[in-house]
C-alpha cells in the first residue's frame, strides 16, 4: 500500500519533517512505514514525483525544489495531480498562510487528507472551521489532524479530542502556549531576579525567541489564536475577534513604526512592569501570560495572571510551554508540560498526525514494539 | 457499520466503562460511535448479546449478568460467539489476570481486538509480549491497545509511541507512576511534614489509597511492572525479574503473615524512614518512589530517590502520577501529570483506545469538533 505525502512551504519545519520522513525510510523492520514524498511547493517553484525521488533519498527533495527541473509554482496543478495518485495522500501545510487555509475545503473535496501547524484554518473564521470540518468528518472520507497548532508536538490536541469524545466534561484549560512569553516570564518575574523588563525583551530577541518584531508576541494574538483552537475543539464558539486579548505592548508603543524604535523606547515603561511584578513577588505570586478557556462559564480569555509559587506554571522553566485541563473526570488537573516550539518538535507532531491517517486508511503500518 | 465490544471481569472500571458508554450512546450529533456492548463475562457467570441488548439500554448489561438469563462462564464459547459476530469486535480485559492474559493470542487469531489496563500480557513473560505483538502487527488485522496499563488515562503509552515511531530517541522516562507511593510520599516527605511513615501509611490505608496489604505496595512490583511496559514499548528487552527493585518493606516485616500484623509492627521502623527523609530535606531534597527506564545505559530501576525542591516531582500533589520523557528532541522533558489511577479515569483511557480501534477499523466515526 501506498501512502504519500506532499508538503506546502517547506521551510525551517518542513526540512526537519523531510529529514524524519527521510531517517524513518531508512529504519528497518515492522516499524517502517510506506510514506512516498511525492511533492514539495513554495511560493515560487514546485517540484513533483518522478521516479528519481523515492522514500530513499528524500534528501533530494530539497535540492530539486531549487534545481532546473523544478516548475513554476501552480497551487491547483499541484492539488490536481496529488488528487490523481493511488493510496492515500496528505498535504502537509507548513505555511502560516492564510489564503492556503481557505484552499482546504476544495483538497479535501478531492480526498486530500490535511496535516498542518497552520492555525488559521481552525481560528479564523468560524465558517471555514466549520467547512473544514463538515468535509473531514466522513468516516472513510478524508482526515484533518492539526496536532502542531497548539503546544507544537506536545499531545495537546489528540489529549483534549480523547477527552471530548469520550464524554468528559471541560471544565477549563489553562496553559502558557506561547514560547516567547513562557521564556520572557519566567525570567522576568521570578523570585531573585533583578532583570528589566525591556533587557528581557532585548535578550529574547537576541536569542531568536522572539517575532523580527517582538510586539507580534507581546500583542498575544498567537495565544489568541490557540485558546480560539483549543475552545473550538471543546465546542465553544469562540474566536479571535471576541475574545478578551490583554496586549502588553504599551500603548504609546503600538503605533511606533518600526520594531527597532519599539525596542528603543520599551525602557521608558520598565517602571510599569517592575511595579506589576514586584507587587506580585510580594503576594508570594509571579506573572505569567496565559490562555484560559472557559468551558463552563463563557470568560475565556488571554492575560498576564499571577501563580503562588508552588503552581506548576510557577516553576516552568525556558521557553517551555504547560497546559492544565480540569475536567469533570480530572479535578486534579492532567497537564502537559515541554518545548511548545522549535522545528524538531513541530515536525514530531506532524509526523505523528501522518501516523495516524497511516492507521486509519489501512496503509500497512505495523506496530513497532513488539 | 457496528464496532462490538465485549467486557472481561466488569468490576469497577468496567462499570465505569459502561456507564461512559451508556452516556456515549445517548450524546447526540457526529461524536457518537456505533459502539455496541454484546458481552459479558466474569469468573462465574457471563451474558450474552440478545435482542434487548442495545447501545441504549447499557444499565442492563451488569443486571443481566445477576439474573437468571445469565449463563455459566465459559470462555471458549464467549471468545467463539465474538468471533462470529458482523464488524468490528474488541474484548476489553478489566481483569489482572495472567490466565486471561495468555489468552490474547488465541483471541487475536480469531481477529479479535483487544484493549485492556491489565498489565500481565505486556510485564511478564517476553515471549508473551512478542506473540502479542506479532500477531497485532499486520496493518489490517487485529489491534492491541493497552494505555491504561501505565497512569489509567494519563496518554503516556500513546506519547511514548508517536515518539519511538516518528524516529525520537529515547533518552530516558522517569516517573511517580503508582498513585498510593505518590499520596505516601507527597505526605511523609515534604518541607514541614511532621506525620510519621507508619502514620501515613496508616492513613493512606485508611482512605482506601493501598493494596488490602500496603506491602503490595511498597514492595514496588506494580511499579517494576509499568517500568517494565514502558522499556519494552521502547524497544528494550527488560522484566521485572532482572529490574533492580528497591522494596521498601523493612526487611523484618516481609515474612509477616497479616497485614494487619504488619501494620501493627511498622511503627518500629519509623526512625529508619524519618532519618532518611530528615537527611533528604537537610539537603534540600524531598523523597519520591520511582520508576527509570534507562533508553540508553540499561541502568533501568525502580527506587527511593530524591529530587530537589524546585523539581515537578517535588511539588507533586494527592495521588497525581508523573511522567517525563528525556529524548533527543525534548532535552528539557516532556511532561505527563494528572490522575494515574481510579475507576472514571481508567475507563477513559480504555475508551479512547477502543476509539482509535473504530477509527482505525473505519466503523462509522465522526470527528466531533466540527
Amino acid at each position: 500500500m501506498v501512502f504519500n505525502v506532499a508538503i506546502v512551504g517547506p521551510g525551517l519545519v518542513g526540512g526537519a519533517l523531510i529529514e524524519q520522513l527521510a531517517a524513518h525510510a531508512q529504519s528497518a523492520g515492522f516499524a517502517r512505514l510506506p510514506i512516498t514524498v511525492v511533492g514539495l511547493i513554495n511560493s515560487k517553484k514546485m517540484a513533483l514525483a518522478n521516479t528519481a525521488y523515492t522514500a530513499a533519498d528524500l534528501s533530494q527533495w530539497q535540492t530539486a525544489l531549487l534545481g532546473d527541473s523544478a516548475q513554476t509554482a501552480d497551487l491547483t496543478r499541484f492539488a490536481d495531480t496529488l488528487a490523481g495518485l493511488k493510496g492515500a495522500t496528505a498535504i502537509v501545510d507548513c505555511t502560516s498562510s492564510d489564503a492556503i487555509a481557505a484552499l482546504y475545503p476544495s483538497w479535501l473535496t478531492r480526498g486530500l487528507h490535511i496535516v498542518t501547524p497552520n492555525k488559521k484554518g481552525f481560528s479564523g473564521d468560524m465558517s471555514l472551521f466549520r467547512e473544514i470540518g463538515r468535509l473531514s468528518s466522513s468516516p472513510l472520507g478524508p482526515a484533518v489532524y492539526h496536532e502542531a497548532t497548539v503546544g507544537a508536538g506536545l499531545p495537546v490536541l489528540s489529549t483534549l479530542n480523547d477527552l471530548v469524545r469520550t464524554g468528559d466534561r471541560i471544565i477549563k484549560i489553562e496553559g502558557i502556549f506561547s514560547g516567547t512569553l513562557s521564556y520572557l516570564f519566567n525570567n522576568f518575574s521570578a523570585p531573585g531576579a533583578t532583570q528589566s523588563f525591556s533587557a528581557c525583551v532585548a535578550e529574547a530577541k537576541a536569542n531568536g525567541y522572539t517575532e523580527p518584531d517582538p510586539r507580534d508576541d507581546l500583542n498575544g494574538m498567537d495565544v489568541a489564536r490557540k485558546v480560539t483552537i483549543l475552545g473550538r475543539v471543546a465546542g465553544l464558539d469562540i474566536g479571535t475577534d471576541t475574545l478578551p486579548v490583554e496586549n502588553i505592548v504599551p500603548e504609546p508603543l503600538r503605533a511606533v513604526s518600526t520594531a527597532d524604535e519599539f525596542m528603543q523606547r520599551l525602557p521608558e515603561f520598565d517602571q510599569h512592569f517592575s511595579k506589576l511584578n514586584t507587587d506580585a513577588l510580594q503576594a508570594g505570586s509571579v506573572l505569567r501570560y496565559v490562555g484560559f478557556v472557559d468551558g463552563v462559564g463563557g470568560q475565556s480569555s488571554v492575560k498576564l495572571a499571577r501563580y503562588p509559587l508552588d503552581h506548576p506554571f510557577a516553576s516552568l522553566k525556558g521557553s517551555d510551554n504547560i497546559i492544565a485541563f480540569t475536567t469533570e473526570r480530572f479535578p486534579n488537573p492532567l497537564i502537559i508540560q515541554g518545548a511548545g516550539a522549535g522545528a524538531a518538535v513541530t515536525a514530531f507532531g506532524i509526523f505523528s498526525d501522518l501516523i495516524k491517517i497511516a492507521e486509519r486508511y489501512g496503509s500497512g503500518l505495523a506496530d513497532p514494539k513488539f
